[in-house]
């Protein structure tokens, strides 16, 4: 029976990701298979899209990208290099940058807003990259901080506060382990590592502080070189998990030290994770518009931008794959989200208005992309009589008034309709799938200008 | 016959607006009776789409507006009163600005790119605004020039010689004739402007300057309180149409002291002017995609800025009633068009690519707007075979497959076509004038997203 | 008789250089015949002691000196080359410094008790440089002046103001008629002079503004290149001799266009002029304590002031050949006449205490310095006897407990007393003048550190 | 016997202070009682006078003292709130000056080269005041150094290499265990010094730091607060003499934790301390030219410096009494030192060369002051004959001839000669000390011009 199938191929999915949830009947231990065994928070899979905000002190000189300093310092990068040779007397240094940190323009509820319309249900923002600079005021950052220099305001605690004023978008924070310039990380490295004054002294006071006083839903672990037991990882999510004042929501994910795309609530793998295919386990695209850099640059043309048609299809492909979107936009030095960006995150938000339903709450579909129609991905949920529903979502409009659905087989009662547009459509069973007849819609009646919803209903399994 | 009234109408506009040269048996002198006598040069009327840029010292606080100094200083206006006082050590002043007024990354080769593909064919820099700040290394603006301070550029100078590799894009040059917190203007001012220090000692010569050194296409005078005969106006003039090395093909509006909507090749009327009519002169529309300033702002909204419908439709209107289009951006400090405004720009030069043979070297028809159907333009232009060719420019795609043309009459041979769409359109002469079937296309199959263009032929007159 | 001796002595001294008043029953003309006749206004021959103040945008850099703006950017002077690559962005232009011009420890009060604490009766302070660069509200240096950018304060008004609340300081107003790099100018230089722009427009307007608004007792004038008929110069000084509010009070120098040592109330000739004999005019010594330039300059090592005992040295062999003394000090961009500055006026102060009484007021004597004994320098004043009384300073103190003075012969009544010492002084007649009986004086009782009176009454003529 | 009774006089205070060095056959150990026996290395009270230099990011302002941010942000002071809000945008904090911190005048040769000339035999350099700011690379202070922001340098090793070019000139570093606003040490603060995160992860690792990179002969201990327990003095005590590089040269003060006045090699007690007597125990007077503050002020009058009979004077009664003297100046935030601050040093210097020999190396006499003549001091030294000379230095040069010296007496061969004076000094043995028949000595053959010294040789014991 259909039902019956979907369940099946739901269930295993689910089964591998985690998501069902075990007794646990005493506390997670400091390893990676005690921590494993933890399921995931629900919210986290159902929320499937989130802002990612990356800002800092390399937001100030807005060039080449978050990287500015290690690229400029230690890789000597020409065009950095340059930069800084015609535009700053000898001698500046990166620290000198901070005073220019101004943020004057920071207004957390405005930020809020624009992320609220975008449909996100959730954001990650940066409280300390690989510069160290920490964007609250940290114990451990003396004089190194958004409070103490620069801004002189809690970003961090600010953008929280505007953030839990919109229901339903969790807070996210990512945190680098490493610092580039870091003595006391270089002092252990010039040790192999067999000293651990910085995860002692630094990284891991940080993340208790972060925790402790933001509460947030995510840790967004980074800069995770060499290794957990260095960090002493394992032992920080077991008290993430088991004491935190988060314990029951707080999800994290798998940059911990040579535990990418093997432990943690989600996996990240890689920058721009997006692999076309089910994987068994929980995991996130982290992309970002402007794909050149997370960090705002200022020098950008147009073209570098992702186009919203292209963000759209990055969403969809991402959660008809079983993984959640982590858009990227990185303000400027004075705490601005620029027109061009904020234009993106409003119209993926005009999107989502019309075909959120595909995509909130969803899980992947038995098949993920069509095997007749290219660029055509399937997503699949529960709907309130115990079927399933299926939504097709093509990205490409029908030129010629037919779409045709490989992997699916029509029933008696199946049902399509086209998310946004008020009349039924109709379609034929054909041997290699449905065949959708595809209205004449004219432009100014389309439900959406990128990405068309085909929802299916009482499909035969 | 047809064409003869469309000729009636062409020539009888043509003649309101000076298009038909006269014969000029000697020089014009400085009085406005002989210089309304000369012709427009041709090529004004025929680019109908400008681009204005509006950069200088106001680009760096980029708060408020282009007139910051004198909102601030002379106005009081408290949002940039607490802006200096939140940001600035007191005792700051406007033109403590200059030196951060950098420029570096003003690559005009870049910005003439731009221009380029926005479809513009000529564009409008700022040279002076009312501050007195000269975009070039004026002999009479010491330590108060673009070359002295800040950006150490000519920034006129480059731009010039990025827009002439352009070709068909026009120079033209603005430039303010008063000064607000100039003593020598001031003085003349106390004066009741009985004496006239400041126009012989700073604004004439910085006019014969900018001349004599770009040769410009325009020159777009503003600031022109309080008379011309104060500025000495019709001396410039005449030099300019007699003698000056642009004196065939300069183009000036009608800024020049008590004269708008009165004198000058074209006139402006006031910011935005844009009637809805015809008007027996000459026009433009000079208007900012930012809709609240000239002026770079860094704190704006989204919404703040024109869409691309209503940029769109606000050429069509423009140039459907006798107008030039001027569309402002107001560059950043640092010499970046941000990409919003890219955007915009590219968005429009795409939307002429498909449309343009409906905008340039058009006329306006009989009718401007459809007596039936509303946002329905009409614009007209000779064609090959000496008929005329008449643009009906829908601003909405019609929702039911049928377009009411209320001021047309179909003849026996009568064509339509929609640019950029390959097929002929089907129509039927109805009592009420012509009506369109608009085909079903779909979304992907459009040849543009906004203001569809059917082209009308052999029309009955 | 031994008056009738110095009467012509000194008469014959006053005459060459104009003391005595002739009636002028007519107005002086604009030819230099005519403003020679002026008579010297009595007050500044019987000053003989003034405080020259060298301040503007060069104190900003404090490196080189005030030529900084020529010397780097003209003569590409390698030590300024280097420091502004050094130290400032590429780019950087001298008018980049105006803002950083800030004044904030600018106290006009203070700096007057510091100029009356060394003696001084007048100020000379520069208002504007070869820089052009005004620091008064100047109505023709729009953005290029004090109040404008950098100190936003009317520096010339505040210390007039002060210094007029010290009584008998007369203020003096240094003024450079040309400006390196004013277009204006060069425009006239390139003109090889036959234009007039610069002087119109900017130069004279300029002193108008200067004595019309601050009413000084000196235009101290200077950058007279080329000659004064391009400056207009009789003109001018015709009209402060004639009709400008300090008809009677005012004085200037010989700098107005190739007029050095030849016109002028008082000659200048040429920076630190300290001829070592009287000439026949009133003259100058304009000096300055440190010894390498004009301007404040940060790198300077002590070395490099002139010592008080040199200083005390100058002052004696100046006022002895009937100059005045004008010695400099440049105070600092944020306003402040640094401690070594303040300590060497301070210390003139306590020389002129006991010793102003063979300075103020005096004539210079029939012998300048003495015939036998070096360092010993003599003026003279009539007393109120009707006599004259004779002081010879000595810059050394005799270690043999006897003083020879060749070009004295005692009379009867001679008497010899030391300034600051309350006994009388023994001494006998000689075939060769006069030998002095220097009294035994422990260190702790020595009326001075530097430079004794003796003062000689009834001496044989 | 005369030499006995001085011997026994010179080993008692010598006993006192630990002079003799014991034979010590075990290590220290990290308690008062075991370090207190250590003999203090004989350089330190050979030396006698110091100079001590006050330099950080508190020279940035230069305004208040190096308490700036302290009284300013914790304090409130008026003045410097004031200071602030007039010159600064709001919002501005300490750090951001630290970029302010520029030092491109810093020539440590040339720091050097002044020492050497103010016959300073040893100078303390602040290497960390109370703001935390280090002015060497420390591993502990990241982004909170010379090295990472502001100078860029290191200005502790830079100026170590150029005072070891100078023989005979020692390198002491001023360090300040506590930190007004670190929030480590407030953490242990409020965990009221239970916890010693700040003392173990900052002061300590930065003063091994300190010691072994720079391998100073001083370590001058300072922000002591609350007590040696806390702080962990003792253990690194016994390291310095123990283990460190520098164990047989280094000394160090009695500021470590509620022991001053109490331990340590030498005591510092207070600020300024100047006892006027004997105290049984080594000690130094710390003071500082301007009477007001460590640190740079740029608003200081030249009243605020002490004069330099001033600073003789100090320099004398400190030594006649045991004590070191160590002399501050505080340089500028571009690397000067003042020439005010020069010129009081230089005049020391030129002091020292005819004084020296009653300054460097002696010990105090029976007597310090006399009993009868005030501002008279006496210090002794052994002879090459083995005898004792003893200096009574005056402060005052007596106006009347004779100097009488209540506490000396006078034995047959008794000798008085004046330092610097190429004559015997005759002198009359009375019943109430001894008179000397100060000889009559112009002004220009004085031996030096504030402060002489009479040294007596053969004296009755």
């Amino acid at each position: 029976m259909a039902i019956g199938y979907w369940t099946v191929i739901v269930a295993a999915f689910s089964l591998l990701v985690g998501y069902i949830s075990l007794p646990v009947s005493c506390r997670y231990e400091p390893n990676w298979d005690s921590l494993d065994k933890r399921p995931l928070p629900l919210w986290y899979d159902e929320v499937k899209f989130g802002v990612f905000i990356s800002w800092g002190v390399f937001s100030v000189p807005g060039f080449g990208s978050e990287w500015f300093w290690y690229d400029w310092q230690y890789k000597k990068d020409k065009a950095l290099v340059d930069f800084m040779k015609k535009n700053y007397p000898p001698g500046f240094t990166y620290a000198d940058f901070a005073s220019q940190f101004t943020a004057e323009f920071y207004q957390p509820d405005h930020w809020a807003d624009i992320i609220e319309a975008s449909g996100a249900k959730y954001i990650v923002l940066i409280t300390k990259h690989h510069d160290g600079f920490t964007n609250w005021p940290s114990n451990v950052s003396f004089n190194w901080n958004s409070m103490d220099v620069g801004p002189k305001r809690d970003l961090v605690g600010e953008l929280a506060t505007a953030i839990r004023k919109k229901k339903g978008i969790h807070l996210g924070l990512y945190h680098s382990l490493f610092e580039w310039f870091n003595p006391l990380y270089l002092k252990d490295k010039a040790n192999n590592f067999t000293t651990r004054y910085f995860p002692v002294e630094k990284s891991l006071p940080e993340l208790y502080e972060l925790v402790n006083t933001y509460k947030p839903d995510i840790i967004w672990s980074d800069g995770d070189n060499p290794t957990w037991t260095y960090w002493k990882s394992p032992e920080f999510i077991a008290w993430l998990y088991n004491d935190s004042p988060v314990k029951d929501t707080i999800v994290t994910n798998d940059r911990w030290g040579d535990v990418l795309c093997k432990h943690g609530d989600f996996w990240t793998c890689h920058d721009r994770f997006n692999p076309g295919h089910i994987i068994p386990h929980k995991w996130e695209n982290c992309m970002t518009i402007d794909r050149g850099s997370w960090g705002y640059r200022r020098n950008i043309d147009l073209n570098t931008f992702l186009t919203i048609e292209e963000l759209v299809a990055t969403m969809v492909e991402t959660v008809s794959c079983g993984g959640n979107l982590l858009m990227n936009v990185g303000p400027t030095h004075d705490g601005r989200i620029i027109p061009i960006f904020e234009e993106r995150l409003r119209q993926v938000g005009q999107w989502l208005k019309v075909n959120g339903e595909a995509i909130y709450g969803t899980k992947p579909w038995s098949h993920q992309n069509d095997t007749v129609t290219k660029h055509l991905w399937y997503t699949s949920k529960k709907n309130s009589a115990g079927g399933v529903d299926v939504y097709a979502i093509t990205l490409e409009w029908p030129a010629n008034g037919v779409l045709q659905l490989g992997a699916v087989s029509a029933a008696t009662h199946t049902q399509v309709t086209l998310l946004g547009y008020p009349k039924p459509i109709k379609y034929r069973q054909q041997t290699k799938g449905l065949l959708i007849n595809v209205p004449f819609i004219p432009i100014s009646a389309m439900p959406c200008q990128w990405g068309w919803t085909f929802k299916l209903s009482n499909l035969k399994y």
